[in-house]
């Protein structure tokens, strides 16, 4: 098994910046790097960076860059770290994808938090990504659905 | 979606004693309980205890238990939480069960580590569970396999 | 002895806000009662809150503010929290306080973060303020000095 | 200012083992370089180490390889990390080193956890030996006291 991991900004990857002077995060190298690190998986895998924006910011050419990306990937298991205001409607773009499975995942606290639900969601994108047949899912909060059946409460944050 | 947490002990669980003069890990409450409150989840769960064992130690009577645990309860998506050193035997030992879906995860270091891999690996079985139909699984370094397909690299520890 | 530990605000307390759509910080509870839970420690303490600003919003009404506290504390062993980008400043307007021992002390990283500074830089601080005399202190990057002989370097950073 | 961090083993380097089946802790590099790193002293540093060894189990001999260690050294700032369990017998034994500033630290659990002392417990070391003068100094639970006025009660571990 060989999964393609693809970095698009979020909370995931929402970093303390460098500069003295700040007040807001910056986005830096893919989060999913630390997780691996930590989970020395046995499936082979590449992480790409699609690019780097927080979910509110994205527009329509940001999800055509990333489709194309993804329609060019010989590799058919890929998971997209994502912010998680816009996940649905990144996840609809791409459902015209054939062939192949995508989970889009985040982090409602960013990866560097030591209470961030980082880590777990992405184990649960991957733990999905052994089994599923091709199509488009989002992984949040535990459960895994596809794009055109998953929602979101608006008030709490949370997906089911 | 209800999934049922089972604590069977483990390093996933093990903690530093609370005792002056120690050297040897204890175990103590699960760390599912310490992980699930950083995922914050969507499904509803249970975690039950069958008993809290470094793997090595774990006798027919403990796998009896566990059966006997896992046979009587309604819910139908168990995730096991078990040590790394005899988490195929277990997982073969309950293979007679049918119509539910376990599986079995735990770490290669303490969940109380930072550097720890229990959060991903449960996230693993967490994402397989959504999924899989009925049957017994390990799930361990990023891969979700059938009880008698997993193996294991006896000398780096990894299964695949 | 007993320490009096005085929140400001400053990169230190910043954590990620609970509502959705958000991108900068928020200030919440003091980093002070999580890092101190892990200490356990056996000096008494308290926690007091004078306000939570990041520090370039600290206007001389909220040094006034800090200023009147301290002086109407009975207690003489004061650490105040603070954030990194007018901490002299502070520091230098507490300057006139007689028979108190006052520490100020921040983190380049929030302590929410894993890679923070945060526990550090207030151990410095309590491990100084078990030995020094009355007057203004700045404890940071592992450093303790007077108000008006700690120095910063603008472009790293860092205190010296 | 410059200080000599001198590993000796003891919780605060407690470690997961890399062997499979194993159940005790083993003990590896210092976790003083990690509590740097996130420090990023102003202070210039060198970390030596003189055994690995659980505090129960060092032995005159292991005494004397310190004391001689120290004695060697052209830096009169040492900060020794140390088991929790003889740290006051290895500070009085030290008591004969003239015109040197001692501090022996430890952790009640080992660095490697999230919930860890060890960091704090650096920072106390540090931020005394920024102000003490020559002598032996015991740093735990935030107070630093003489090798002759510190106590423990042994029923909860703790130093005071």
């Amino acid at each position: 098994m060989k999964i393609t991991f693809i970095q698009t900004g979020g909370t995931i990857d929402k970093d303390y910046p460098k500069i003295t002077g700040g007040w807001a995060f910056e986005i830096d190298k893919p989060a999913v790097e630390r997780i691996l690190e930590k989970l020395d998986p046995s499936f082979s895998f590449e992480i790409l960076s699609a690019f780097k924006k927080d979910s509110l910011m994205i527009e329509d050419g940001d999800r055509i860059q990333l489709l194309k990306m993804i329609e060019e990937l010989e590799n058919q298991k890929i998971i997209v770290t994502h912010g998680t205001d816009t996940m649905i409607e990144t996840a609809n773009y791409l459902s015209t994808i054939a062939n192949k499975t995508i989970i889009l995942t985040g982090a409602m606290k960013p990866e560097r938090f030591y209470n961030s639900d980082a880590s777990i969601n992405l184990g649960v994108a991957v733990g999905a990504i052994n089994v599923l047949s091709p199509g488009v899912y989002v992984a949040m909060h535990g459960v895994v659905k596809k794009h055109n059946e998953i929602k979101r409460d608006l008030e709490s944050g949370k997906y089911f």
